[in-house]
């Protein structure tokens, strides 16, 4: 079954709000299966969405819309619908039943005004889908070998509406699913990991494609199988092809595995724990572990030592390494590490030194540069970058490096 | 000036993002008065992304695309565009030599791939957008009467190239130049925000429009004159009139000033200096404030005391509070901010410590429970907090109640 998404509202159109129910849908959509080739987004204007409306029928099966479902004047989405299929406006007396009676709740005594009525007509023959969530019922209109699922915008009652009543007429109508993998790859460039990857594009089945993020790239596996069939057979020797040509480079699988999430893991299952000592990042290392739920497991503490008179006092830094090599040094980053790791107890301690920018760079240490200290009970590693981008940029890569820093430490040890 | 989005991702089409360029994009062009009459998403296909592009253009002057402009194989809208308008693919030495520049950056000794040469061909004639952010810049093709903005897919890269390139295109193209305001606003929820100033909305020009932010409210002040008028005769009385309702509650001006810059700047301003303990924030308060650009100038140092233990150790938080109240006490964030002001030696010491969730919630601290303390030599005072929402919002919630503590503490001094 091939699908569009008509969203209808001027306010999408003026970027007063995201596109968050077209996202959601997308998502639903492509785990039943259903080919979503396009999202279209027009204003409260009937000529364009009737336009828009025809040309997505043309091109595809099932037409979603989102949106103009509401009592004024200008949402007019059902309208459009009937208009276009030659369909008449009919009263749907449950809806309007449902409608007055949470009308008399909320505004007691108050009579319905014609907008209020507006919302229990619909396309004559139309599977009415109610609103639990607020006063529009949506629905779906089949005609000429076509459906129109027809969605209210507020994005609360959209979902509710879709997972309680179109998802039973999708299951019918479908019968597929599809099933996706995501493999996180640290440390290797997108064009590098794609020409590592290359023939694995052409499989046909499993799809693989890749995604970029801070310092790491994403690979995504997917199929589209019948409903129940299992997809391990067709993901797993994929999946293991992948891992075998990257290796370590491979640090976790699943949508939600951060590289935080993946080194606490590492830590909590060899029951080890980290302390960080921070300048440059300024405490962002730390809140992007303590990000993670249950991060106490192996977390400790953390130093956000940003002048060198805290790295002396806190970290006990040497006066001798903040005025000879200086606070952005290896021999510094070596030095918080350390002193993070003693005052804390903690097994581990990272610390990370650099300057993020705009201004502090220097011909010896320019904007970017940025040290990574490592220590433990056995001794101590550091390693320097050089980064490209904004203070923010440089700041984020510092912290998704470090951790990386320690997960590589902690696959050697094994 | 009609204008369409053409969105190039199969990741949209998916629903593993939302369209977030899309809704920037519409609301900067709004802001220029480019009439934009609808959004279109399709995937990474030649062909589809072909016929959208076409059909476009037949009821449209410009078309911005985003995305599809990256090194991989279905990186293809630069093509698609040359296709369109039966015009070769060129190479740009400059594109290539900033390229080559930045791979032996990062890369050093490392030849450049096919897949990276890509980035620097495109359509014959076409005006070049330089990517400051990332590495692929992106065009502007004119022909026929039309013209084509090619975008990057990136948000961040997006933003930085649409106001470093294609405005002064579109200030070209349209004559007219946006002059807007931002107030920012805490304290103050966004509907009574709005009924404070029901009458300014019908002003016509300047128009004012409310955002959400974290726990505040962005109030905009937007006119669109003819390139060189002066606005600050119309936008004046009405940031004067605005500032008059709403007092104190108004803590900046400016897209930029955030509540950490804000109160950076009120302590810099005063020559005073801070220091910050955090346990359920676990350094997002240092680090939105070393986010700052400068920071240094007022910003001391931080410890992430996430254990009772690092609590006692660090700051010195008395173990008979620790288990007398509990660390998520309002004693304790007390000792935690004395701890952190005697520790530092700095003039201010904000403290956080919460529960986060999504455990850890008890009846007497629930989920969403946060005491927030500030210390100063003369004195000390605490806030508590109910805050609802999941971990990462909590936790951001805290950061910024915790700043405007002291900011409102630092006007009380004045």
């Amino acid at each position: 079954m091939i699908c569009e998404i008509l969203s209808v509202g001027t306010e999408l159109l003026l970027g007063q709000i995201a596109n968050t129910d077209a996202q959601y849908l997308s998502r639903r959509l492509s785990e039943y299966g259903i080919n979503l080739y396009r999202q279209t987004t027009v204003g409260d204007n009937p000529e364009r969405v009737k336009q828009a409306l025809s040309e997505a029928l043309a091109r595809c099966d099932l037409v979603i819309t989102t949106g103009g479902l509401g009592p004024t004047e200008d949402d007019l989405t059902k309208e459009m619908v009937a208009e276009t299929f030659a369909l008449p406006m009919e009263l749907h007396q449950p809806s309007l039943d449902a409608l007055t009676q949470r009308m008399n709740r909320l505004h007691p005594g108050k009579p319905l005004t014609p907008n209020n009525l507006k919302q229990a007509y619909f396309p004559k023959g139309a599977r009415i889908l109610p609103n639990l969530c607020g006063t529009a019922p949506g629905c779906v209109v089949e005609a000429e070998g076509k459906a129109v699922a027809v969605l209210p915008g507020p994005p609360r009652e959209l979902k509710d509406m879709f997972e309680h009543a179109l998802e039973p007429y999708l299951r019918e109508k479908t019968g597929a699913a599809i099933h996706s993998r995501f493999l996180r790859i640290f440390g290797v460039g997108e064009s590098r990991v794609e020409d590592m990857l290359l023939d694995l594009f052409h499989l046909g089945s499993p799809t693989l494609a890749l995604y970029c993020g801070a310092g790491e790239v994403q690979a995504r596996l997917t199929v589209c199988l019948p409903h129940g069939q299992d997809p391990a057979p067709i993901l797993d020797p994929v999946e293991a092809e992948i891992r075998s040509r990257l290796g370590d480079a491979v640090y976790a699988s699943g949508r939600d595995e951060t590289m935080p999430r993946a080194v606490l893991r590492m830590l909590e299952e060899k029951n080890l724990t980290l302390a960080v000592a921070e300048s440059c990042t300024g405490g962002m290392l730390a809140s992007e572990l303590v990000d993670c739920p249950g991060a106490s497991k192996a977390f400790r503490e953390g130093y956000v030592t940003y002048t060198c008179a805290a790295k002396a006092r806190v970290l006990g830094v040497p006066q001798d390494i903040l005025e000879g090599p200086g606070p952005v040094s290896a021999p510094c980053a070596q030095a918080m590490a350390q002193g993070a790791l003693r005052v804390s107890g903690a097994d581990y301690a990272l610390s990370v030194t650099g300057v993020a920018g705009p201004d502090g760079g220097t011909e010896i240490t320019p904007v970017g540069d940025v040290f990574l200290g490592l220590a433990w009970a056995g001794g101590s590693q550091v390693q320097e970058f050089r980064f490209l981008g904004d203070r923010s940029w440089i700041r984020t890569l510092a912290c998704v490096n470090a951790l990386n820093m320690l997960r590589m430490h902690l696959l050697s040890r094994n």
